[in-house]
């Protein structure tokens, strides 16, 4: 397509899906959870013919050289495929959302007020590699009653289109506008350029990849952002503390996966239970050959570990998200340290101390600044699914709008909710 | 100042309010209504030096030309005061929602999770004319935990400055950074450039004045913008409707005020009614000397009205926010023409059915896409006063984070919040 014609596709896109977001949120509850069952039905039927469409993929990634473990994400196995039936399934399961009015008051005026939860309305979403993301985002869309358009990676490009037929016919069986979920036709970078900047068709956009995809989106759109920036998480081991718990969660929070944004990057440590935690985290952290940068105290201490692998931590170490068997670690003097290290050097994703101050912990939530704060929990934890969200779109490190995981209730606005007798206003 | 000065000295106020900020977020409820209070008591105190600081104002907008009733909006009478301070007072006296943590439930890991409102951080406001808006922004500022930068409007500077010094000085009263509200101290143009783009230091933007600001703010501001756009607003007078309701709220939708954003611009009547209902409202928009611009229907039926000032709509009436003593008129089929035409011409702002049929009444409210939609009451309550919010600090016509009146709750995120007992996460 020329940039002409990606123009013109994306402009009929953007208004073809403003016009199906207004029959989803009309649509009723129950017509929503049709399509979602529909959905999940249509994809364990088809299972096999779409291993065919993600061969074609798969051997394109193979023999343009893409790494193994690249190639393996972009994989829609029987079992990822039962998977996104299942999240199907589940949020069809899931009360509904929209249409519910909160906090309906009678005002001194006569007339009753509250705000009625209503779908965004149409939204954007540019994702790489994964193609069960499309499924993620349709069925997120659908539930939340929005209309949405869906961008995937050029290298998912067969996978993709045979999914979103599907998710059009879910839609049509069940009687709902198969516009709702469009996939951007053409791989070509110029209808991202595009699909971002249509503020009369597309109010918000979510992209989900890397740093530099969403700092140019970020960056060039003309309508808001749900950001998913770095996730420097924090885990800070105070005094007083239970010394075998600090052990098992800090292990968690870093070594249970380390590609994940909600694993741990910086170990902060109070000086008093230094010289005890140190060398029994040191011994994990080099069973598992983490290498450990760390500062002077912390790294005199863990010299003593026998296999440690301790380098010396600079400036930049601080502000690091590494996603790899990598940790910084720092001595802190104790807790208004820790406070002031991670709103200076974090990334404001989340961070987590353990404890057994009842005051440092209530100090901690309180003023640490990030999406999610923890006490005595491993960071791990900071996801949509574990926080009984359902699934979540993404994870937002924005303040505005929604901050951390985000599901249905990050895809829905409130709107005013007026109701009266014939009140007219006198003053 | 030259343009390197005001970058510096916006940057230098931008890095005062971001730290104020934090000390604001962790300041107790009872020290941030000690301040309200204070501010409140110094602003009568005061009164006569603040007259004085305002004559200046007043005198050199008199000299240079400005209309009369735009002198006005800028006078700081001893009444003006008093109700400002009064609004410090009634904020004082409202529930602090800073920490509240709401939805805490636990999780199939073990893990209680919920979210706290916290502040946003620092907000950035820029306005014309009324310098009262200096304290209204610095109230709701000092009660929301959050730090800001206020830019008023060149023609109020004097009697901005004066305001702002008292602001400084309650807060300084109540153990509170005096920066936790600063004043741009110049006028120039420029330091609004740097303001709008400093997402370091400034999390929000908040313009109010005209279109033509809002737009420009919003195409070159670096943050998110609390945008507030046209008011289009709708009266859809529905069948079966009570007709003697009907033109009470109608008329006081269009013409207790013209000037409000909330003000109804559109009238919209069911045919089955509209010869009943148009040449009653007819009457009331003659004696108060309101110009109706009609469809061919409607028109028809108001030329018969004694004195009534009647003049063809055109396609541009639908859209126009009119502000005056003048009221775009429609018949339509029924529901469904009133909902199309409003969510097509409307500015999504504020819309209300008079209606009987309670079926109507759920579908209006669910359809129609605005900020406020309304049963049985005039579009003129659309405030966040009248909604009980206590005060507003603009209304919304975005659909992201913020809509409609935004009051306390508009200047604050949800963070969430964790709390376990040295869980972990297994999968």
């Amino acid at each position: 397509m020329n940039a002409l014609n990606i123009a013109e596709t994306m402009n009929a896109m953007g208004a073809q899906a403003r016009q199906a977001s207004a029959a989803m949120a009309r649509s009723p509850a129950a017509v929503r959870s049709r399509a979602l069952k529909r959905l999940a039905a249509l994809l364990r039927e088809n299972a096999q013919a779409l291993g065919a469409d993600n061969a074609r993929d798969i051997e394109r990634a193979t023999r343009a050289g893409l790494a193994a473990p690249l190639v393996d994400r972009l994989r829609l196995t029987p079992k990822v495929i039962d998977t996104v039936a299942e999240g199907c399934e589940q949020l069809a399961a899931m009360p509904d959302i929209i249409g519910e009015i909160v906090g309906m008051r009678q005002q001194p005026s006569g007339i009753r007020v509250g705000q009625m939860r209503v779908p965004i309305g149409v939204f954007g979403m540019i994702f790489e590699s994964r193609p069960n993301v499309t499924i993620e985002a349709a069925s997120l869309s659908i539930k939340s009653g929005n209309a949405c358009i869906l961008r995937g990676g050029s290298e998912a490009i067969e996978s993709n289109k045979a999914l979103a037929a599907l998710v059009r016919r879910a839609l049509d069986d069940a009687g709902l506008p198969p516009d709702a979920v469009q996939l951007v036709p053409t791989t070509d970078r110029e209808a991202v350029g595009q699909l971002i900047a249509m503020p009369q068709f597309v109010d918000v956009i979510i992209p989900r990849g890397g740093k530099g995809l969403i700092e140019r989106i970020s960056r060039d759109a003309k309508v808001p952002v749900i950001k998913h920036l770095d996730g420097n998480c924090h885990t800070y081991v105070d005094d007083p503390c239970d010394l075998d718990m600090a052990v098992r969660v800090t292990d968690n929070a870093k070594t249970q996966k380390y590609s994940p944004c909600n694993a741990s990057e910086g170990l902060l440590v109070a000086r008093a239970v230094a010289p005890q935690f140190l060398p029994r985290i040191g011994a994990v952290f080099a069973a598992k050959d983490v290498e450990m940068r760390c500062d002077a105290e912390s790294g005199a201490l863990m010299r003593g570990v026998p296999g440690a692998r301790v380098v010396d931590a600079t400036e930049q170490d601080w502000f690091e998200e590494y996603l790899a068997p990598i940790i910084s670690i720092k001595v802190v003097a104790g807790l208004d340290e820790a406070i002031a290290h991670i709103n200076h050097y974090g990334s404001h994703h989340t961070d987590a101390i353990l404890t057994r101050d009842h005051l440092h912990a209530q100090r901690f939530l309180r003023e640490v600044d990030s999406a999610s704060v923890m006490v005595n929990a491993s960071t791990r934890f900071a996801d949509g699914f574990e926080y009984g969200l359902g699934a979540e779109i993404g994870i937002s490190t924005d303040k505005f709008h929604a901050r951390g995981p985000v599901g249905i209730e990050g895809l829905t606005s409130l709107k005013w909710v007026v109701l009266g007798e014939g009140e007219i206003r006198k003053g």
